[in-house]
C-alpha cells in the first residue's frame, strides 16, 4: 500500500495514526496485538520508494519532528533539522516519524486500552525493547509500501533505534546517521534512570501504575525528570547559563523556595514535562533503554552487529556530551570498522552537553547534510 | 576550661554533648539558643593546648569520624586515617569531631526540640551556612579551652568548612587541609540538591516537615541518596563496580525490579540512609552546601578571604571527582596565592571519583602525614 500524502499534510504535517493487527513478538517474549503506531510525514513518497527517511525520537520526544506538538503549540522538536531546503530536505525526501511503541503520544504504550480488559494495560504492559521500536516502526513502513530506507536518522535514543535498524534489517537501510549516542547504556546511564523510576514509584499516586482515573503521580515524575535533565546539560552550560545567579528578588531567602535560576528552571522542567508526558511511559521507555545493550545482542560482541553490512554510517558526538560521551561513539566506530563497515565519526565541541544535537549548531548541519547529499 | 579525656574515653572515642546556652547569631539573621553539640575526641589535649585538631565531616557525615557509629555499629567514617599512628595521629593530637549544627546526631537541627514550643523545630529551625557550622564548633572549642587548632581538616563539606575556617578565625587556625571540595557550590551542585529536595518534599509523609510523631518521608529521602549518590561515584568507578552486571538471577525480568547489580546497589544506599538520616536535616544541610560562596561572603574575590593569613594550606583533589572537580580546588589555591597565603595542591589519581577521600588511599595518606607532620 502506497500512501500519498496531500498537500495540506505535507504543510502541516498532520498526525497519523495506523492500527496494526499484529501480532508482534517481542524480545521478552509476549505478543502485542494490536499494534497502534502514531507518526507523521513530511514530503512525498518517490515512485520507486527510494527517497523515505526515517527520524527516530528521543526518549521523551514524539513524532512532531518538524511541525506543532498538539498539545504545547511549541514547534516540532527538529524544526531546524527537518523541513524544505533544510539539511533532512522534506523537498527531496519523505521524512517519517514515528511515536515510540510503549510512549505516549497515540503509539501503543501502557495508557493504551488493553484489548482484553477494555482498561488501560499500566504495568501490565510488556516491557519492551529498542528493537521492539524498531520492529514496530518496520511494520509501519510495510503499511506505508516504503522498502528500503534512504536513511534512518536519529539522536540519543533515536540514534540506538538507528544504530538498531541497521543491526536488525541492514538490507533495508542505506544509510545510518547516529549522533550523541551510544550503543549501550552505561551502569551511570541505568542508575540516574533507576533513581527517576524510584522517583515515579515512590509518588503514592501512582498506585502500581493503576491512576489512569485519578491523580496521576505527577510530584514523582516531575522529580525522574529534573533528575535527568540534569545529565542533558553540561557542566560548563548550567554555570554559563546560570551560575550561582538568584532569582529576581536577588536576595537568599534563607528558606526553601526557588532562591536560585536554576533551581527555578528545573522545576519548571519538572513539572512541565508532567503536562505531556504519562509516568508509566517513563518507566517502560526508561527500562528499554536501561536494557539497551547491541553487542549482548550478537553474541557479545559489537561487531557481529554489522559484519558485511553494506550500509554507509555516519556518527556524531558532542564534546561536552557526559550523558553519551564521545568514547561511546568511538566504541561504536571500532566496531564499525572491524565489521568491514563504511564509517565516518566526527566529535564537535559545544558547551550544551547531550542537548546540543537539538541545539542551533552549523556544525551538525554541515555533518548531516553532507552525509545525506543535501549540501548546496 | 581544660577538658582531659579518660583513657575510656580514648579508646572508644565516647561521644559527648554539650548544650551552650547561646545565642548564636547566624548568616540568616536568626538567634538560636540553645546550641547543643554533640562531639567527640580522640587522644589527649597537651597542657599547652597547642597539640588540639578539628576534623570536620561531610554532609551525611558524624562525629564518629574513628569510633563505631552507635546506631549502624560500623567503624569510623575515616577510621583509616584517624588513630593511633595514623596520618591523622591521636597519639600527638587532640582529635575533635562534632556532628554540624544542622544534622542529626545530636547537635541542634530541625528534629531538636524547640524549647519556646516544646515540639521539633521542623521546618521552623532557621537556615543556616558552612559559616554558621563553623561558628558553633567555635563555641565548642572555647567550652574545651581550645584556643588555636593546629590545623583543621576536612573533605567534601568538611572541606568546606575547614576553608571556612581559616577564612572566619584565620588566628585560631595555624593548619588548613581541604580535600576534595570547593569554595563554592556550582549550578550542577545545586541542580542536584534541589532535585534530592523536591524529592524529600515531595513525600506526603513530609507533611511541610512536621512528621517527628508519624512515618518519615522516607521514600523521598531514599530517592535523594540515590541521585545524590551516583554524583559521589565515577562513571569508571561505576563501570568498573558493576558494569551491566545482572544480578544473581543472571536474566533480565523484562519487569521493573531491580535487575542490574547497580540498581539493587543505589536502592540499597537509598534505603538504608534513611534508616539513619533525618529528612529535614537532609534539607537543611543541602541548603547550606547550596548556599556557599567564600568569595560572595568576601566583596565577591576570593582571594580577600585569605589576605594577609599566616595559616598554611594544603588542597588536595582527585582527577575522577566530578562533584568538586580538580578546577575548583585550582581556583581556591589560585586565590590563596593572591592572598600571599602559603598553599600547596596535589590532584591525586583514582578510579572512585569523589568517594575516593574516605577510601584506601597511601597517597592521599602520605599528602595528610606530610602535611601535618606526622610521617615516620
Amino acid at each position: 500500500m502506497l500512501t500519498t500524502p496531500s498537500s495540506l499534510d505535507q504543510r502541516f504535517g498532520l498526525s497519523r495514526r495506523v492500527v496494526l493487527p499484529g501480532p508482534l513478538r517481542l524480545d521478552g517474549g509476549a505478543l502485542l496485538a494490536p499494534v497502534e503506531i502514531a507518526y507523521e510525514t513530511y514530503g512525498s513518497l518517490a515512485p520507486g520508494g527510494g527517497n523515505a527517511m526515517l527520524v527516530c525520537h528521543a526518549l521523551t520526544g514524539d513524532q512532531h519532528v518538524a511541525s506543532a506538538h498538539p498539545r504545547t503549540g511549541k514547534p516540532g522538536w527538529w524544526q531546524r533539522m527537518v523541513g524544505p531546503g533544510k539539511p533532512i530536505d522534506t523537498d527531496r525526501f519523505f521524512v517519517i516519524c514515528a511515536n515510540v511503541l510503549g510512549s505516549c503520544m497515540g503509539s501503543s504504550g501502557p495508557a493504551s486500552i488493553d484489548p482484553v480488559t477494555g482498561r488501560p494495560y499500566g504495568m501490565s504492559f510488556p516491557v519492551i525493547t529498542i528493537r521492539d521500536m524498531v520492529r514496530a516502526q518496520a511494520l509501519l513502513l510495510d503499511h506505508l509500501g516504503v522498502g528500503q530506507l534512504a536513511a534512518v536518522v536519529g539522536g540519543s535514543m533515536g540514534g540506538m533505534q538507528a544504530l538498531s535498524w541497521a543491526a536488525t534489517f541492514p538490507e533495508r537501510v542505506a544509510a545510518c546517521l547516529m549522533i550523541a549516542s551510544t550503543a549501550r547504556h552505561s551502569a551511570q546511564n541505568i542508575a540516574f534512570h533507576e533513581v527517576g523510576r524510584q522517583a515515579v514509584m515512590a509518588d503514592p499516586n501512582w498506585r502500581g501504575g493503576d491512576y489512569y482515573d485519578g491523580d496521576p503521580p505527577a510530584a514523582g515524575l516531575a522529580v525522574a525528570r529534573m533528575a535527568a535533565h540534569i545529565t542533558y546539560l553540561s557542566e560548563a552550560g548550567l554555570t554559563e547559563k546560570f551560575g550561582r545567579r538568584l532569582q529576581a528578588r536577588e536576595q537568599k531567602s534563607f528558606g526553601f523556595d526557588a532562591d536560585f535560576q536554576v533551581e527555578s528552571y528545573l522545576r519548571h522542567q519538572g513539572l512541565a514535562f508532567t503536562d505531556r508526558f504519562d509516568a508509566n511511559s517513563y518507566l517502560y521507555i526508561t527500562r528499554a533503554l536501561d536494557y539497551f545493550d547491541l553487542a549482548e545482542e550478537h553474541g557479545g560482541l559489537l561487531a557481529n552487529a554489522f559484519r558485511g553490512t553494506a550500509t554507509r554510517f555516519c556518527l556524531v558526538s558532542f564534546d561536552t556530551d557526559w550523558l553519551y560521551p564521545t568514547s561511546e561513539s568511538r566504541a561504536v566506530v571500532h566496531a564499525l570498522m572491524a565489521g568491514g563497515a563504511a564509517a565516518s565519526f566526527v566529535e564537535l565541541s559545544s558547551p550544551y552537553g547531550h542537548d546540543a544535537f537539538l541545539l542551533e549548531s552549523p556544525e551538525l548541519d554541515r555533518v548531516v547534510s553532507g552525509f545525506l547529499g543535501t549540501g548546496r
